[in-house]
């Protein structure tokens, strides 16, 4: 936990409604923290749809196998999750631990172990001792009431600077539903305090089924679309739940992904979760610029998606941008590196709005002095355009500074 | 460049012998720096046979294109190298100035404009004036003599510290015949100021084919091996050079790749770019540790090599290496967002030749004040087993550092 918020944070932590269904609790178990929270305890009401994705590394936490094993009956009683320790290669002690931290909840909320879902972010290697929930848990379930979600997001945070949450209410047909998120970010994983993790919620009544391909289109755009450092987690995870509480209102239940009720439904659940994953970028370890990569004229939406991330990803372009240095040539670089098809010749490249290379060339009008105050702006967007196709991605990171490498190197030293 | 010599640098330049039929000479042709020499002009002997391997990169520099489209020929009758301007995203201007050098060099040299090979590196975007090399041409054509290595290694340096040169003799049949070489490095590449070059030089009579077959597997465990950031240079050139000279002591050509007297040739060829590419790893921006990184018991030699960049390249387990913390979680992430095949309980990691991570957990016998001793010091040996097959692989880097920040970001702020 940094004592310095990032200056890219939001001015304040959203307003976000009560959600029927979901109650929400947070405890110290003095996991690795001394003097905070380290526990958040939610509690679903019976029927609540939940739905998941995960990390592609080949190395998951102990926590996400146990989700993804638990995913398919599409159920869920309650969700535990702890900041301090990522339970994350720690073998059988680890799947252990899961199985024990699972029984224990299921006891005090009374549902069934297998209805637990659970994400631990920390110190990756540490076994997790699943005693410490048994001795806060039953002081969670009492205290579990619904709308607590800064308590609830500043629970969950490691390397963090601030909580992050985001709210929309949309109607569904004439019933207006809620959806409220929490995340915590940082380092897209520093395995000794970070990781990403999320989780979304609403009163929507929708299937397991249809909520998961929600979740899996969503996803594409707004959290896959984040990058800071290149380096992923053990331990990425986003889970949504869906009380149906707004059943009781006179909403139909979503079964079927052809609902005409579902697009606006989508695009709000969408807007959550972009707003999430901004703050993630917004919050990235050192940051000091938001930086939006925009990639058009590719030959394909994916291939846009890889040249942004190469750009997003590269040292030289982070470094760059945290000196305020519009250094186009590295752009050139990454576009280069990606692999995807690309022609020196055709390409153009903007920042902030200020075009400063044009068909393989420096373009010979633009204003250095114009170029250098977008510069100074901590907000920075980065175009590129291939001119061989109608391709584009956006993809969000932020810039590489010295605090970058304090943050991730000096803490031992 | 930089005023501190990296701590990972040899204690001096290397003795290299001259070579038979290649001639050099060095001027300062005021391209970008102040001071310092910028141009290498190499003269070669009718008949030397050149090879070369270049940047995968979709946006290669236009020395790139000119080098690859005279490669076929296999005839080199010099090489014009310039630091300071890589020529690189200059469109039809940096076409017309490869042209323009060549004809230029060409014309002084005594061979064709095809015969000549040029390099550049330094900024990317600005057109590099040919008529540059016109003003000290002359002169070098004059000043060319045999034996000038450490003059070339320096005239071609950016953001290196210190010049680098490698050379061996090795006896092709019963003739001792001499390699040569050069590179400079830094970072992988930054635009405005590196990219990696190396030229090789030899006396043996080696056909072009065979030159080419022989730079190609020797690139594989050496330059390619290599990382400084992940970020790929427009530029990166490797080029060989055999002037035949040793034929006049009796040396025959090597003309098939079955030649009997190729094994130890290649053998030596290996080890000189071996020891130019640890200089650039030695050399990286900002290094303070010289990390070796060895993958085994992988699916497959390109699976570990895939697995050890991955982890060469992390932001995270660079800036923990550079804080000495032997932080094996980092290295769990690296492994697992490789994307091959990998099993967490399986997986050993040593740091410093000391187990500490092993079949999924941490070692728990592993002395952790010995660890804090190993990564202490300037050379950083970390190994992963996989447990999985036969493959290894192994990949030089360096740490990430403030310093890496601050050369990257800090030289317009």
């Amino acid at each position: 936990m940094s004592l310095t918020v990032s200056p890219l944070a939001p001015a304040q932590f959203p307003d976000m409604p009560a959600l029927d269904g979901v109650r929400l609790a947070t405890a110290a178990a003095g996991i690795r923290y001394v003097g905070r929270t380290d526990v958040l305890l939610a509690l679903f009401e019976p029927g609540t749809s939940v739905a998941g994705v995960f990390t592609q590394s080949k190395c998951p936490s102990a926590p996400v196998d146990w989700c993804r094993s638990h995913l398919k009956a599409g159920e869920a009683g309650a969700l535990v999750v702890n900041s301090g320790n990522a339970n994350a290669f720690t073998g059988r002690n680890g799947r252990q631990s899961t199985k024990l931290t699972a029984q224990i909840a299921a006891r005090a909320a009374g549902c069934r172990p297998a209805q637990v879902f659970l994400a631990s972010t920390g110190v990756i290697g540490e076994p997790l001792d699943a005693a410490k929930f048994g001795t806060v848990m039953d002081a969670l379930v009492a205290d579990a009431a619904p709308g607590k979600w800064e308590a609830a997001a500043r629970a969950i945070m490691t390397t963090d600077t601030f909580p992050k949450g985001a709210a929309s209410i949309v109607r569904l047909g004439s019933t207006p539903v809620i959806i409220c998120g929490i995340a915590k970010g940082a380092g897209m994983i520093a395995p000794d305090m970070a990781t990403m993790l999320s989780f979304v919620f609403t009163d929507a009544p929708i299937s397991p089924r249809v909520l998961q391909k929600l979740l899996k289109e969503a996803v594409v755009d707004t959290f896959n679309a984040v990058t800071i450092d290149g380096d992923t987690s053990t331990s990425d995870t986003l889970l949504a739940f869906a009380t149906g509480a707004a059943a009781a209102r006179g909403a139909a239940k979503i079964t079927k992904t052809s609902d005409p009720r579902l697009p606006a439904f989508g695009k709000a659940f969408h807007a959550v979760l972009a707003n999430l994953a901004e703050q993630v970028a917004r919050d990235g370890e050192g940051a000091r610029k938001l930086i939006e990569v925009v990639v058009e004229g590719a030959i394909s939406k994916g291939s846009a998606r890889k040249i942004a991330l190469s750009i997003a990803n590269s040292p030289l372009v982070k470094t760059a941008i945290a000196g305020e240095d519009a250094n186009w040539g590295r752009v050139v670089m990454a576009v280069g590196k990606a692999g995807e098809p690309a022609d020196r010749d055709r390409l153009s490249i903007w920042f902030g709005g200020i075009r400063v290379a044009h068909k393989g060339e420096r373009d010979p009008n633009y204003d250095e002095a114009a170029v250098s105050r977008a510069m100074k702006k901590p907000e920075i967007a980065l175009k590129v355009a291939l001119g061989l196709g109608r391709g584009r991605d956006r993809v969000l990171t932020c810039d590489l500074t010295k605090e970058y490498v304090a943050i991730n190197g000096d803490y031992r030293s």
